[in-house]
């Protein structure tokens, strides 16, 4: 996954399932079938569990439990320490031990309010929300002609004449896909189209919305300013929203846009990545990591993402903790700060156990909602792909496929995999994903509990079978981390006390 | 149809396809089976105009058109007088002779600002909307521990020293099908939840959408008080938003919310039914007249409600008119002022031409979205059936079958119909109509225009035939009209200026 390509660095602020984009340049799986024969009493015990687990687990209850009791929970709000709060507990009673908060610094950006209308030529409100990491407005807000890219290489080649003290507005769907791949083609102007319309002189940018859903809804999420240009207004209008102003730019009159936004920056904030674990019989063979993160955008209540994962790996760890005997290896759950907003608790993890990477013998994460996991992605050394295959066919029943060997797994593993851990990369159904996710509609209604279940019971086998093969799977090359352009970067840390007024 | 349920003298304020609640009181229409054949140039002509219409009309381009360049249009607002000049515009670019607006004075509700949340245990945001016509309430709001009724019988049975003081949430979900029939069962808690609530001392109601959508989006519609108790705030929350609040309620702790609106009354204000024709070359032989509502709530862009309904009357009179020489009769297309807000345009029209109501030989309605119609209601003669059933034959290729003869044929022709004009009701699928009417999800994109041309045939098809049989479809007997109970109604009138605080 060591490519050049910037949507691969920023992967871990866009939550891309990676598996994905590497689909083309991985060799496939099946290339390496020599046999591995799972030992006998462990391949039995996992196929209990695996059966047992897509029965019947505490997942949904899980799931609501946080969107009930904490809602949405970006980094540095009140929702964050709640979250924070509500994990320590919940780990707590779900039986876990060494349950901790580890300290993880935060920006703290505010979406405040939004207004955005067409002022002309038929004045119609707009259904709108700011992109994350937007600049705000003054009082009386912008109002200017807008002019329409198609797309962001559309954008790319327009004249700085025609562009100048305009609002950019960028227009592409996203396409509806099983394996999210939509998502890769259609962000990019959510996250560079901002800096590339300031570059060209624009005042802001709208951009049609980043999801599928045809609800009057509109999607947020990052964005991100490039240093050397001054910083303009960034926001996502709905699909519905879009379409009415591409008709009334189709009318041929001067279109006008209006936006008011009192987003900004509080000054940064303390969040923590909370931990929990069951602790294995062998001290010396090293953990298995499961992760998911805690935080998430401000305008829904975090269901699918990634309030999801969360009750995934945790109900897979503690299937496995419930199970007749300890695993040899410790799991430990960590459930991510700031993933949304710059992958802050991914980074400081890294950091504060850069000692004990070498103990992290496997790491999986779950972040991409909640559909039914339909292939089998990994990142591990090719001598271990026959392994990998077998555990593959035992999810079989489960409508599970063996997918390729270039994943990283997820963003908040990233760091980890990048230093040389191994991971596995169960990819979830992610049809209706971005119909919801970043949306104020990411609510637990979207989830189908079967589903759900049906996720713990891969996580739970395959966490299961990684803490209890005698073996390790030994380490995938070490690679330069990618240095991530989100808040939580240090040239936007320094970046995001300056003052800024949009005009 | 002269039952005296409540539900059905609402039934204008609330847009029910009247024929679903009397299918069970009405003789089959095959009892009345004898052969009618339609004359032969008739037949003919009728089934070329069905199979053009069919493949190919403008009232895509018409709906998209009033969406795009109106948007939300309720009586007495900035959009309904836009609307007004639009249909104008609009009926005599397409050919309508006759255009004139006949002046109809309406009431004039403003939704204004809400706020409602969750104010304890676990703080959350609602996605919420003022029931129409709601008093607002004191600036701070008001902020009351919540109980919750299962629907509106369970209300009924509650002790006042249990309800008062507090604010009611009723939750019972409406149910998805074909014919809008769980629409009648789940509404009555939006139209007399707040009039019951008070009663028993409560200080605002909060009701579940009236929607069969999952998105995070509120139902709004008429709410109706009891001029013999005090008013009190009403307001929607979305599907999810109803869930979540009673997940909250299921944790045994007390649940209190906040909710501040400015929603008011403004005097009364102009409005006008826009009519234009398609002139007969008979005038001795009547009009058919073809109905639809120009205005619509203020949240969306009044696509299916009624945008469609405008699309689908205007271009199947338009096409009649595009025919060889001119029909018989003349079609009358009136797009009435005021449907959702008390029938003010039906009332203004019925009485303004109550000299010629005589000369109304049928009337035709469509005001339940886009859906296919599937079927063919009726409200005529018994004498009369054996040509409505070859109409309907007519209709078989389009998937329509005959239904009951038990209509009004719909809200703003209800009127005429209890005056004694025979009715046609082609009904229309329903199916997905609930997920988005009454919300700002009302956008054209809901819009099949396949679907919409399916419309235009039908009632070009009936409206061509209506217009050129020699006979005419006889009276059904008069009945009295139903008073009405929404802010049209003179009660309403009077108490709309009255001072209220909302605590």
């Amino acid at each position: 996954m060591r490519t050049g390509h910037r949507l691969l660095a920023l992967a871990g602020a866009l939550a891309v399932p990676l598996a994905v984009s590497a689909q083309d340049e991985q060799p496939a799986a099946d290339t390496a079938k020599s046999a591995y024969t799972l030992p006998g009493d462990i391949r039995e015990q996992a196929v209990e569990l695996r059966d047992s687990a897509a029965e019947n687990s505490r997942a949904f209850e899980t799931v609501t439990s946080l969107t009930t009791e904490v809602g949405n929970r970006l980094a540095g709000s009140a929702g964050d320490r709640a979250a924070v709060a509500w994990a320590l507990l919940k780990l707590r009673e779900l039986g876990f031990d060494n349950v901790r908060a580890e300290k993880v610094n935060v920006p703290h950006w505010v979406r405040g309010n939004l207004d955005a209308e067409i002022a002309a030529p038929f004045p119609q409100h707009l259904v709108a929300t700011s992109l994350g990491g937007s600049i705000g407005t003054t009082e009386e807000g912008i109002e200017a002609p807008v002019i329409m890219a198609d797309n962001m290489a559309a954008l790319k080649d327009m004249d700085p004449d025609d562009v100048g003290d305009k609002i950019v507005f960028i227009a592409d769907p996203m396409q509806r896909t099983r394996d999210g791949s939509g998502y890769g083609k259609a962000v990019m102007k959510r996250v560079n189209g901002a800096a590339e319309a300031a570059r060209l002189g624009a005042r802001a940018v709208v951009i049609r919305s980043v999801g599928t859903g045809n609800s009057r809804i509109a999607h947020t999420g990052i964005t991100i300013y490039n240093p050397e240009v001054r910083r303009i207004p960034a926001i996502a209008i709905s699909n519905p929203d879009a379409d009415m102003l591409q008709r009334q730019l189709a009318t041929g009159h001067d279109v006008t846009v209006r936006i008011a936004s009192t987003a900004r920056y509080l000054p940064p904030a303390e969040s923590a990545n909370v931990i929990g674990e069951i602790p294995g019989s062998d001290d010396d063979a090293g953990m298995v990591l499961l992760a998911a993160h805690l935080d998430s955008w401000d305008v829904g209540t975090g269901a699918i993402d990634d309030g999801a994962g969360v009750a995934i790996v945790t109900e897979a760890a503690r299937l496995v903790g419930e199970m007749h005997g300890k695993p040899k290896r410790t799991i430990r759950v960590v459930l991510f700060a700031n993933e949304e907003f710059g992958l802050s608790g991914a980074k400081a993890y890294a950091k504060a156990h850069a000692d004990e990477i070498g103990d992290h013998v496997l790491a999986m994460e779950a972040d991409f909602g909640a559909g039914r996991v339909w292939r089998l992605g990994s990142n591990v050394p090719e001598d271990q792909l026959p392994r990998v295959a077998a555990f593959a066919r035992l999810l079989e029943p489960l409508g599970v496929e063996r997918g390729e060997n270039g994943s990283e797994g997820g963003a908040d593993i990233g760091p980890l995999n990048a230093k040389g851990v191994p991971v596995l990369a169960p990819v979830q159904d992610g049809t209706h994903y971005f119909d919801w996710h970043h949306t104020i509609d990411d609510t637990p209604d979207k989830i189908d509990p079967a589903a759900l279940n049906q996720n713990v019971a891969v996580y739970a086998t395959l966490a299961y079978l990684a803490a209890n093969l005698d073996e390790d799977f030994g380490r995938v090359p070490e690679h330069a981390e990618e240095p991530g352009f989100g808040p939580g970067s240090k040239q936007e840390d320094e970046d995001e006390e300056k003052a800024s007024d949009g005009n």
